[in-house]
């Protein structure tokens, strides 16, 4: 039920290959990828269809984004430009608001300004470690599902203090039940390590992690 | 890693088999079940705790929930008393503020008056089907695991029409990534069938759903 042919899929990684800078060594892309973004809700308004990353969505006359349909692909969206601040996942499906997209946080940005392609996306071959703490060391646990609650599955505190993706990508959520700030964790970024909760992301203040799940691609 | 040992257990499960009204014929409970609940933020204010359902916290001297911590198992908080309105799912873990537990709607509601323990909730042995259309008709899909995306799943389109669920517990959810409205769906409610979107719960005004996980106890 995938869309695209294995043909069509290769010329697409191809193409991606070529022009997403922020993936240029991703050993296994999962292409393809689309998205299209409205500056009004609801799926109104001026309308732009992306199939790779957008840097600054003000440089293509949009002054903001507010809904969107994930057509294929996983993608990650980000509250500023050049992919910093807040960080959304986007998984295929409609997003007719802005509250579909953001998560609850304790601060209501209505922004979305760059966004692109999680290239390392895998639902099936997903693998990481947490660690207790910093630098890869204390306790450990090896994950490879999706948990709504660290806490539940034998975690000993509401905290994760580094971490290493060996293959694929996960969201990780400040509070239980995937709420709160999402943080994305890929293998192909960073070498796949975070090492410090500074590295989680550039609006991480605090390494409280309650929640880790799969990225679907 | 679990807490309490087994004969603990078993004793908890003879309690809640008495206490809690909502599950009389529960066939396989999992408790025990802890909640403590704060009327101020950051675990702040008057504090108590529950092992079993409470029907509306104002009869218990408390005007609101503003913060929360799931000690045990898995509930179902909701915006108004006798278990009516915004359904909010809870895990093991810390809920310090209200962004934490409500999760992304559309209007902020800031109230959480009644909760009861979700006592089919089995992160391993949870089964649903969903439907295309009304009372279990049309295009169906089986599910065992965790859909942050129903689309990407290969889901036709943004809606199910009706679920029945033979084992477990589910959150369905309005939007993609486990964002939105939330329907908690048991398999001892309703004999866990769900022939409309009337019946997915009180607030539910559409038969969008985008995600779908299994609750984790």
């Amino acid at each position: 039920m995938m869309t695209g042919s294995f043909s069509a899929e290769h010329r697409q990684k191809d193409i991606m290959a070529l022009t997403n800078p922020m993936n240029p060594v991703n050993p296994m892309p999962m292409g393809p990828w689309k998205i299209t973004v409205y500056d009004q809700e609801y799926f109104q308004g001026k309308r732009m269809e992306f199939t790779a990353c957008c840097q600054n969505i003000m440089e293509c006359g949009m002054e903001n984004i507010r809904s969107l349909k994930v057509e294929c692909g996983a993608w990650v969206g980000y509250e500023h430009s050049s992919f910093c601040g807040q960080q959304f996942v986007l998984e295929k499906g409609d997003y007719p608001r802005f509250e579909a997209y953001s998560g609850s946080n304790s601060y209501r940005i209505e922004r979305m300004i760059s966004f692109r392609p999680i290239c390392s996306a895998s639902h099936k071959e997903s693998r990481m470690t947490i660690y207790e703490k910093e630098n890869m060391i204390g306790r450990q646990f090896e994950m490879c599902d999706d948990y709504p609650s660290l806490q539940a599955m034998g975690w000993f505190n509401n905290e994760v203090g580094s971490m290493h993706i060996q293959s694929g990508a996960f969201v990780c959520y400040q509070f239980p039940g995937y709420r709160g700030h999402q943080y994305i964790m890929e293998c192909d970024c960073h070498g796949g390590e975070y090492k410090c909760y500074r590295e989680f992301g550039s609006h991480a203040q605090t390494p409280q992690i309650q929640s880790i799940r799969r990225i679907q691609h």
